[in-house]
């Protein structure tokens, strides 16, 4: 792995996948299609990219009690107690709305109310990830979202895996749909004969997934578009050389393109995780994934104090941030930007991945710098509330209509004051 | 005005202006201009477009305690009585984070942190709303945003509007800048030798502004991009034609596209309103704007009932709903999607333009199915924070361990394991 000095500057850039003109293209054309043909053109993009021939989008109750069935008693166990712990992290989320009550007999409030329908998007083949079914869904449970649909891209033998299916099971999500890619988001944004179209899609997907979400804004809300995967940590001589490297290989086998950087003081340290990635690269089974990742997005910052490697971790402001320091509690309390925080040596970042409860969706290419977790606000809208009194209204449609006619509105001085025109015979 | 019955369904569809080819281009080069030649490009762009030459783009102590000075004493006073109501709305959306601990001493945790920097982009000429200031500002200044910048378009003479740089003082905000359209929101976003990048940037504008916003999306963060305004007014027959004509048009007035929906049970009124309409339209001082509004953008619908109305209105989810029925309250409680809801006679929609302390900045398109209007929450982030123990990390490395494998993360079960490793002479 790459070691330099920090005092060169951050050289390790993080940049938003565009697509090319070609993928955009593709995209739009798959959307029109599906606008255009429904479950027809579902059928068709399924047997051409993911090689299966459905008859049938929706998995059926059987199916899903086939794989539960069929899967690990012990993880689902594992499952059931992860889903608990995200459960209880993210009930402190719920959001109250508030009213405000004047003397002159006016009010105004914050009304809050969860969106009511919500596709989940869970990538298929190898990176089918369980964790992904938790972490999309229970927020949208908990915020209140009454229908929550799930969509994945079945295997050629027109299945989905059984760890998607289990974890559907365990959170109570029984609408499943057979498709992937750009024609399972234009399906959820638009709908088809058998599915009905959602309010918000959310869930991780490869670029024709991150292009059709982008296409669908507005016409439906979409989270965040996530960029490969990124892991700092900042360590000094307290810090384990195996343990640090294990770490930041754990983030550079998600993604060619996914980022490992160790900001350090201790020039031991940078010189001894260098040479751990190597060996543990040899026999990581990702290692074709990962190698690119270290080699390429990766990189060992030495600086001169604790306060110089918070600076950069600060302008990175990366997804995962680990902190391997003497007193890593104060060095995390002066961290400002980065999506999750893992404090000190037990805190590996796959904890959080699987298992403390956080959520595992955190904002990439820096822009944790104004972007947060997904989280039970992404599945509640605030609606507000004015209602004026006779009172209320006398004594303040003077000043209202002074400051609509400074704004050149007479249209909006003339409502307001429309209250006191004399009436005819008709209301 | 135009009227039909509610059981023929519902033709007013709103859609996201999305800028011709033509306009995209011309947006992307002018973004590129100035990430290229910075102030440079600004004045060029200044000068073409503005009329104006300028030899700085910041607006001068004195400049602002000038335009403050030729303000009227009694709108400084109404704007300054419109910021307080805001402010204390905004207040009650301030938010905490929160913190859960575990036996085993481990603990997750949420951190609440305002975003770093914010830029407004203020529209210039004749759409110069202080308003728009204090709407925008506010909610950021509630938040903690310890940078807060404006930017607007000046006049061919290179001034701002007094009521803009009045809204300014009130709140405290000394660094403004002149320049408006795709050039300024580019020097938002990336910078220029006198403008330093903020982290995201708000406020309303034309079409070059909107697509200058959704260019640099992802690199700063932006608000949501906004179409024309609507409203849409549930009245019974207890309701006052004049009245209900006034406020319909009071949004008809800023905008050829924008639209006003009357959904009422009562014939007469239906008549009635439609006569008014036309008859207050003939005076209106923007009837230019307010007519191709009203002729192709607006519809009044009659029901049957008053539930019947409460469906058109979730179905249309307007950015503005009035209620002006006998029992509105009740009504009100029923509606699912709007941006704001003004409840009975007295809750004239400009109130909360102006006033009452509601942001006026509000979901338009149909987007109040799963948007909200501008506050607090949007210029804050959250950092998630994992704190594991080693009995944390012992009582629970195995399940975490083997749901890592479950997804074929090799990578991630090695890293909750190397805590375990043997140590060599080297930590």
């Amino acid at each position: 792995m790459k070691v330099t000095r920090l005092s060169s500057g951050i050289s390790i850039r993080r940049t938003i996948a565009e697509g090319t003109e070609q993928q955009v293209t593709a995209v739009k054309a798959i959307i029109q299609e599906v606008k255009d043909h429904g479950d027809k053109a579902m059928f068709r993009f399924t047997e051409k990219w993911d090689g299966a021939k459905l008859t049938s989008l929706r998995v059926t109750e059987e199916e899903i009690a086939q794989a539960v069935e069929r899967f690990d008693p012990q993880l689902l166990a594992d499952l059931t107690e992860a889903a608990a712990n995200i459960r209880k992290y993210h009930e402190s989320q719920q959001q109250q709305g508030y009213r405000l009550d004047n003397e002159d007999g006016s009010y105004v409030a914050q009304r809050v109310t969860a969106i009511e329908s919500a596709g989940l998007y869970v990538p298929g083949g190898t990176a089918a990830y369980p964790s992904s079914v938790l972490m999309n869904v229970i927020p949208a449970q908990v915020a209140g979202v009454s229908r929550i649909v799930l969509i994945s891209p079945p295997s050629k033998d027109g299945t989905l895996s059984d760890g998607v299916l289990a974890s559907a099971h365990i959170l109570g999500i029984s609408e499943v749909y057979k498709s992937g890619g750009a024609q399972a988001v234009a399906a959820l944004a638009y709908g088809t004969e058998s599915i009905v179209p959602v309010d918000k899609i959310t869930g991780p997907g490869n670029i024709f997934v991150a292009l059709a979400k982008r296409e669908v804004n507005g016409d439906v809300a979409i989270d965040m578009i996530a960029g490969p995967s990124e892991i700092a940590i900042i360590a000094d001589d307290t810090a384990y050389a195996d343990e640090v490297a294990a770490d930041l290989l754990s983030q550079a086998e998600h993604d060619p393109l996914a980022s490992a950087v160790l900001l350090t003081t201790s020039e031991k340290l940078a010189d001894a995780v260098s040479e751990q990635v190597e060996k543990q690269l040899a026999s990581l089974p990702r290692e074709a994934i990962a190698s690119p990742a270290i080699a390429n997005h990766s990189m060992i910052y030495i600086g001169d104090s604790i306060n110089e490697l918070i600076e950069a971790a600060d302008q990175l402001a990366p997804e995962h941030l680990e902190i391997m320091t003497a007193d890593a509690e104060a060095v995390a309390d002066k961290i400002r930007h980065a999506g999750a925080i893992f404090i000190g040596r037990y805190s590996s970042e796959p904890i959080g991945d699987y298992f403390a409860g956080t959520n595992h969706v955190l904002p990439t290419n820096s822009t944790a710098r104004f972007s947060s977790a997904l989280s039970v606000y992404d599945f509640i809208k605030r609606t507000s509330i004015i209602r004026y009194s006779e009172k209320a209204w006398q004594n303040n449609k003077e000043k209202i209509a002074r400051l609509a006619r400074l704004e050149g509105l007479e249209g909006h001085a003339r409502a307001v004051e429309s209250r006191s025109w004399e009436k005819g015979t008709t209301k």
